[in-house]
């Protein structure tokens, strides 16, 4: 497409393309905004080496001009984007780039991938959270993530979001996350005994351990961990908690909060992990389990119930003129839009871009950024992540709960405003023609 | 636990690590092995950098002894694995380590992400191609997929289990591939009239086009595509196809094969694309859809339905004696395995390592391999690629139909050896020792 647009003399023509999500899936009512920050950095970015191109000359067949132009391409366009962290809805364009035309169309896969991944992680982990009802979070998933790639947005989303740490040691050295980690099953199974095992392993490690106790049979691995809270005491360290990964969760962590209760160590916490997600959490805090940290891996780590958004990447505007496409249940809304927030979450208004707010005191969510410039990703991933965790909590604070359900949420009022009503209602006639389609400039 | 390992003086023991899948998904009875080369690439490049060896030593406390062992660590253990491409089942092990226990530790996370993202991804393509019984399929999911690793993955596992091309063009560059994709619908939007488009796109483009006939009206947008079809038989030149990506596909596909058959145009085919996956790949089909080739996205990138494996890797044996775990569902057979199959998908024997096989003819899964030996990956990944491909083909073949039934599948008999089963099925006491528990070696 950019080879034929640039044959036509269309690759310099400015237009618009807007990313958003078309349909929520299943069980959500709303999306944390996530990936701006890499999608900016890929932005600032975008070339193609010559080594690139001289692939591309081999893979497909292409003028010599076009190859030529791909040399010199760079990211020299707009963006206007949610940032990071907020809240958004059904439609609400996150991201919209206006630049010359075959430029803003090479984007549109990467664009995609860096949104919608992280816009789905994170969206999962916020309501791991929920359900989790402020008790510690912390993330295990790597080990089953889509690949390496992922396992480091997830762990990226999951700090956004308010996990207290990840197993990823990598992403936790990249975004400057606390590492965290307990023993495995190997390892207990690999030493003469269980009770053995803990005493080598709180030996070796330097902090406050955690010991696994459900490798053979999970009331005397209590009691060992207990015999080992006491050794421990003995030379002034501290059993920071037990984890229990398997069996009947609610009945195990009742069990070992009795027997730790009865041996006076009420400070030692009780972690869960194995196969959890936002809907087991939510059964075993609802059933009264005494758990107070949870290790949440693979359903987390791919979203296992909704491993994707209906996140789409469409031209809008063309040379200064709306367009739209009229696909049967994939019909676009034409031109540069903004989305207006009411007060205290009570309903967004999509907009044309410039037309006025729907009331005062309604707050535009795009805002116009520099690749490069406000992008820190690239330079301080740490400080970016750190400013979309502040705005993601106050997001999260003024989100009535309603909408936070995890089953059948309350659905968020997302109204098209009186501008961009009149461009998109004109009359659609079977046959037109796209001249005749087209809405005015 | 590497650490705890080395300050006990049992880091260099040997231990068996094996990797599996628990359980299939709902709807999967068998599973496309797949991963492997890039696992054995990974095992050949396994090191820690002086840099990652600083970064851990500033995320968590070290003994500088273990961060000294870190700094020489290599892999240097032996590898058994089912090659790529076979067909496996539940419980299976895919890949045993035999290594250094703390350097088989240190690779868990590493063997499991590589592995069970290729053989999710492969097993989903393997049912796409089941449904589409011999139409032609494009893997069209980079946009979607969870991260860019992952979309190189597809790409590649869609390629071994017989897609005939890849929109992702790095991916088709690197392995090899044939690069395909077409029009979307922004190019139809950007021009003054549908026609304009397709008329400026078959300029620029240089093999046989397929032209996007859905931007507005489909029955519009296929007498322009017959139109131009005209226009190019005229310059000597073909139309290879128009692509429908919404609404009815039933209905439009047929709409689309009777006007270009009353056209003359009885060689140009018809693709869809658009939300499918192998259920409506078989829903259209059977439904008597004409459609010659189909584009499978973001439902095959992150195998929406199963976008997970329950994958583990176990401590099988140490210092030479079988070990297993006892958690409730999580339990383990002990000892190092070979996994036996007989003659035309008759049935799988999991066995001891050495045992006898269970009838003459049965064929042994697990393969000795060396890392960086065998792995061609690393050098000519094209070729490690061609050669799992031609092993698929032949599998494919061989598997019954009844196993690859998208919707409630036969069942595939594994049975246990029994010289595994007299070492698993040793009575298991509550409050037992892990001494106890051991199996004798």
């Amino acid at each position: 497409m950019a080879a034929a647009l640039l044959a036509e003399g269309r690759a310099e023509v400015p237009a618009t393309f807007s990313l958003f999500i078309r349909r929520l899936p299943p069980s959500r009512a709303f999306l944390v905004a996530a990936g701006l920050d890499d999608a900016l950095a890929a932005l600032a970015d975008f070339h193609f080496t010559g080594e690139d191109v001289a692939t591309l000359a081999r893979v497909a067949s292409f003028e010599p001009q076009f190859l030529e132009w791909l040399r010199d391409v760079r990211f020299t366009g707009r963006v206007r984007a949610v940032p990071e962290g907020r809240i958004i809805f059904a439609n609400e364009p996150l991201l919209e780039v206006e630049a010359p035309f075959a430029v803003a169309q090479l984007l549109e896969t990467c664009l995609l991938n860096i949104v919608t991944l992280q816009t789905t992680l994170a969206t999962k982990a916020a309501r791991c959270r929920h359900a989790a009802s402020g008790r510690t979070l912390v993330d295990f998933s790597l080990r089953r993530t889509q690949g390496a790639d992922a396992g480091m947005k997830v762990a990226r989303v999951c700090a956004l979001t308010g996990f207290a740490a990840t197993s990823n040691v990598a992403a936790a050295a990249h975004y400057g996350l606390p590492a965290s980690g307990t023993m495995a099953h190997s390892y207990i199974t690999a030493h003469e005994s269980e009770i053995e095992a803990f005493r080598s392993f709180v030996q070796s490690y330097r902090g406050d351990p955690v010991l696994l106790v459900d490798t053979w049979d999970t009331p005397t691995g209590i009691d060992h961990a207990i015999q080992i809270a006491r050794e421990l005491a003995a030379a002034g360290r501290h059993l920071a908690g037990v984890r229990l990964d398997s069996g009947d969760l609610v009945a195990e962590s009742r069990l070992a909060r009795d027997r730790l209760d009865g041996a006076g160590l009420t400070d030692v916490a009780i972690f869960a992990s194995g196969g959890l997600d936002e809907y087991e959490i939510d059964r075993l805090l609802g059933a009264g389990a005494p758990i107070d940290g949870f290790g949440v891996g693979t359903n987390l780590g791919v979203s296992a119930d909704a491993p994707t958004l209906e996140s789409v990447y469409k031209l809008v505007e063309v040379d200064g003129r709306p367009v739209a496409k009229r696909s049967p249940g994939k019909a676009t809304l034409p031109g540069a839009k903004q989305v207006w927030r009411r007060p205290g979450f009570a309903g967004d208004v999509i907009g044309r871009l410039g037309e006025s707010p729907p009331e005062s005191g309604a707050e535009p969510l795009l805002v116009e950024m520099t690749p490069g410039a406000d992008s820190v990703a690239a330079v301080d991933p740490t400080e970016a992540l750190a400013k979309a965790r502040r705005r993601f909590e106050s997001e999260w604070t003024a989100l009535p709960e309603p909408h936070k359900r995890l089953v059948d949420p309350a659905g968020y009022s997302v109204e098209l405003s009186s501008g961009l009503q009149a461009l998109s209602r004109r009359p659609v006639r079977a046959g037109m023609t796209a001249r005749e389609d087209r809405s005015p400039a």
